[in-house]
């Protein structure tokens, strides 16, 4: 069955060498202090944890799934979900990136997502039950009053609580704007909440002794579409001032769906039947208030799928090694057997190094970009903090569906490795693939995403946040330039660079004249920024690498191995992707819709 | 739940006006008097009985499975699935390609063909049980003795028996070589088999009286590897001369895979404990009598995908017209709805007409290939036979290996329209991209498929197959070059033509230096022949629509449409392909074994 070692040796090297987290941190008062022991000693726990505790559970919890008692509205979780749970909420690790004022260690964000990435590689289904009580934490924390903060806050820190985001109903995902649940105010200030939600992850369950819904609903006159949504906090109980648990409110799970994966995970139907709520943050901004969930969540589901690459292809990297089958066409590699390692095909090296690539790309994007939040929350300069949310804001997108679709690709590469053995349940590798393919639907579907960093993110500010991601890579070109030994990575990511500013002024114009030429080009055009992002990552490793290569430390060599395997079979994707770009929405509207 | 429509419509534009089946009819004997009336007929007859008995099949096997008896090692299919068998065999449907001789109807195995996209559209996993009884006819009837063709044929034909082929064993699938089935001689003529096959498609079942084995085993003292291997007939109940059934034989289920998809078919782990088989064909040559089975199989596969991609499509143009969901950038566009239907979605529409064009294409290059087969088994001129038989060897593993990968990338697409509900059971979309998995896997993976392209069909011979299909891209080319209003298409196929010549000399030249060359670059370089292969057709249909696009029949409207998809969005993907095919073996070797 499934097997993980925590990348610690590469997480490590993004940490300390690409990024150089220690000399951030030194700008960010709350951090000074957090130095490379005290990180070491935090992945090295959550190595532990992750792989003992976690790791076991990812099958069970595919093969028995959540139980709903019909009678009593009761979620079972799978076998020993519950018992990890109370492993995870003693070792702190709710905490580890709250707030200290609530009882949280209050350390970095970039930290809190290596051990994601950990969590996410175990077991992702278990992984978001605390996956999204932090998001309803960072809710809380960004909206919610005083006395809101100081009774939820200590209980979603300590893992006691945990927490969801009750947003779409059936009728209404994508376009929240139509949702239908109301909010009717009472006398003493709080809400009745009437309605029916659905897909809430982590929406019921036996983990833990209270659930804080967070739920999007309409007060009466509100203005129609999605200026006239609220957000509301409403506890499965309701509790008391000094956070015991008072009444049972009425909000219940009335049914938990069948779905292609994440079993684990209790995705539930919702029903609020004139529930208790209390508003968060405020009237008909509730939409706002709930991307401060949504981005975080945008993120996680970023490093859900970072998790699942890296232990897909752990799996199978295991398995090409051990498994012999066929000769090598130049000759055997292993004559004293009856057959050579598969390893030792070209294809099958290049199916592991694809899983690798896009594992290690999303590690030092993702990495990346919690090292940025960590900026933009607590850098000492005003104008470093507001750079680094534009980075934030720009990366998002490409976080979510970049590394999701590399995910899904990198997921199924790794189980056609196995052969017919891949199809197979009990050889464990299929349940990634199965577990892959939501995070490119939740969370805003990749199309949304690519709309959003196209539409929102690049073109409505003329291109001033892509320009200051385009500084940086800038700045390697020119730096790095007349050094031959770069010129590999260096000359296709200036390149690339120069397409994607052209490419960016073209559909900019196009979309002057119709602004659907932003819906065409937009899924291309993501994944033409996503392979900048990595492109300029991965030419950073592999200038570090290139340094060190003959340190004696193999790890880069192996690097620079798989850096160059990224530029050679990966980034070529640009090809198709910008003249797919380019071709424009006439073709894609040419079929009238009753010929379909 | 699922509906399926039969696109008889495009399956008649492909047989009539793209291949003019007729034409190529008049020249084989036995088809000359098959006519368009006729198969009109069967197709219309095929559509009904697919649509009405096997489609309601398809959830409820995926739900139920199939269910081994240990005690009695019977093994019962989902709920219905006898029952509608009994119907299949009732209305001649088995015997529809089968000879004459055996109780067959002789038609065209194009007919046949299109029958088999309408089975797999609805059942993939019900269509496995008849699929592969006809590849153990066609095996049985290119090798079996007179008698044995006299004993088995009929029971093939009529459907009351079904066939299995029993290769794989666990240590080896992909090297048959290595298998461990013994065969011993006895006095009878007969031999004692004695071994475990597992990954057994339709391996057991409660759907047919008697189930006919052809197993690959080892005769004592046969040479090592794979020119050590023989065929055998091993049938469940041995049957009398009369082909009434005699005692069970000693081969037995000992057990079911759980897989990602196809539950309603029976994977099964066969154990055969000195059970009765007859030798097949020529002793230590059953590797090549095997060959005839897998090839046909091959081309089933590919059905396979085009099945399912089809029918994923027409779900998910049915939800994309169905579902409203925000507004389209450029203005409402169902101002009277309070969204707008997501087909109007420049992205939606680019993700069903990927499916469509995926879905065309593969119809054209099957019925294509299926038609060759045909002139191959018949043409009344031996060098017209030859050519087909060239063509079609040449185009199997495309077939196999570019209609089922992209049949991954449609049926993922179509799930995708769906956005959160894609990803539920009870949609029944996702149980298409599970299904469609297994088919870029078995029948030999695709890395396999692309290996047999390149080194075994194109460069073993020096490109003598690959010209004779670049002829008729260069005749195409040159009789409709100097038609402008072709030129969108004619332009590129040309330029492709050429890239595909040079890469092909380039990557030959290589493999000089070292045979690993052709592994490295074989995956990519089958998906850039598959992309002439559908260039070429999707060209000459364009050319058919474009001179009866004012016909005022809107099916050639919307096949203009869908071809001109193609090229914008899809064809590109050659732009990639040819940089990887390009990029060597050496980026692949240069990780150290221990470094993965």
């Amino acid at each position: 069955m499934a097997h993980y070692t925590a990348p610690l040796r590469d997480m490590q090297f993004v940490l300390y060498e690409l990024l150089d987290v220690e000399k951030e941190f030194a700008q960010i008062p709350q951090h000074a202090e957090t130095n490379r022991e005290l990180m070491d000693q935090v992945l090295e726990e959550g190595a532990r944890f992750t792989t003992e505790v976690i790791l076991p559970l990812n099958a069970v919890g595919d093969l028995n799934g959540c139980h709903l008692d019909n009678a009593t509205h009761e979620v079972t979780t799978p076998k020993g979900f519950k018992q990890a749970y109370a492993k995870y909420v003693e070792g702190g690790w709710a905490a580890l990136a709250c707030d200290t004022e609530f009882g949280g260690q209050g350390l970095p964000v970039v930290l809190n997502s290596a051990v994601y990435e950990m969590l996410n590689a175990c077991n992702q289904a278990w992984a978001m039950y605390p996956g999204l009580t932090h998001g309803a934490y960072e809710c809380l924390q960004a909206h919610g009053l005083p006395e809101q903060r100081k009774l939820y806050l200590p209980k979603l820190t300590s893992g006691e609580w945990t927490g969801t985001m009750c947003l779409t109903e059936s009728h209404c995902g994508t376009d929240l704007g139509m949702l239908r649940t109301k909010a009717t105010p009472q006398a003493d200030g709080s809400y009745k909440i009437d309605g029916n939600k659905i897909f809430i992850s982590s929406g019921e369950h036996d983990m833990a002794e209270n659930i804080v819904h967070l739920v999007l609903a309409r007060l009466p006159d509100s203005p129609p579409g999605s200026k006239g949504i609220s957000l509301f906090i409403v506890p499965k109980f309701i509790p008391n001032a000094d956070a015991s648990l008072g009444a049972r409110n009425s909000v219940y799970c009335s049914g938990l769906e069948h779905k292609m994966g994440i079993h684990g995970n209790a995705t539930a139907q919702i029903s609020l039947d004139g529930a208790t709520g209390w508003l968060l943050g405020q009237p008909n901004k509730g939409l706002q208030a709930m991307f401060v969930m949504m981005n975080a969540a945008r993120l996680g589901v970023g490093m859900q799928s970072l998790g699942l690459t890296e232990a897909a292809y752990q799996q199978a990297r295991t398995y090409a090694k051990d498994r012999i089958q066929s000769r090598s066409l130049s000759g055997p590699k292993a004559p004293d057997k009856p057959a050579d390692p598969i390893i030792v095909h070209p294809d099958v090296r290049r199916m592991l190094l694809t899983a690798r690539a896009w594992a290690e790309g999303a590690r030092a994007l993702t990495y990346f970009i919690a090292t940025q939040i960590d900026v933009e929350l607590g850098h000492s300069d005003e104008d470093a903090r507001k750079d680094a949310a534009d980075m934030v804001a720009l990366l998002t997108p490409i976080v979510k569906a970049f590394i999701t679709d590399n995910g899904w690709q990198a997921t199924s590469e790794a189980m056609q490795v196995f052969g017919g053995h891949g199809f197979i349940w009990e050889t464990g590798i299929e349940q990634y693939v199965r577990d892959a393919r939501i995070n490119m639907i939740y969370e805003g579907t990749n199309t949304i995403q690519s709309l959003d960093l196209l539409g929102r993110k690049v073109l409505s500010d003329n291109g001033a946040k892509l320009k200051k991601f385009g500084k940086l890579v800038q700045q390697f070109v020119e730096e790095n330039g007349t050094d031959e030994s770069l010129a590999e990575f260096v000359t296709p990511l200036a390149d690339l660079g120069e397409k994607l500013t052209k490419l960016t002024m073209e559909v900019g114009m196009k979309a002057f004249q119709n602004q659907d030429e932003v819906g065409a080009a937009a899924v291309p055009y993501l994944r033409i920024a996503g392979h900048l992002v990595y492109a300029y990552l991965f030419a950073r490793m592999a200038k570090i690498s290139l340094a060190k290569q003959d340190s004696g430390d193999d790890f880069y060599k192996a690097k620079l191995a798989t850096v160059r395997f990224y530029f050679s079979r990966l980034l070529p994707e640009t090809a198709m992707l910008i003249r797919q770009a380019r071709a424009g929405v006439a073709v894609l509207q040419q079929m009238p819709e009753e010929l379909f």
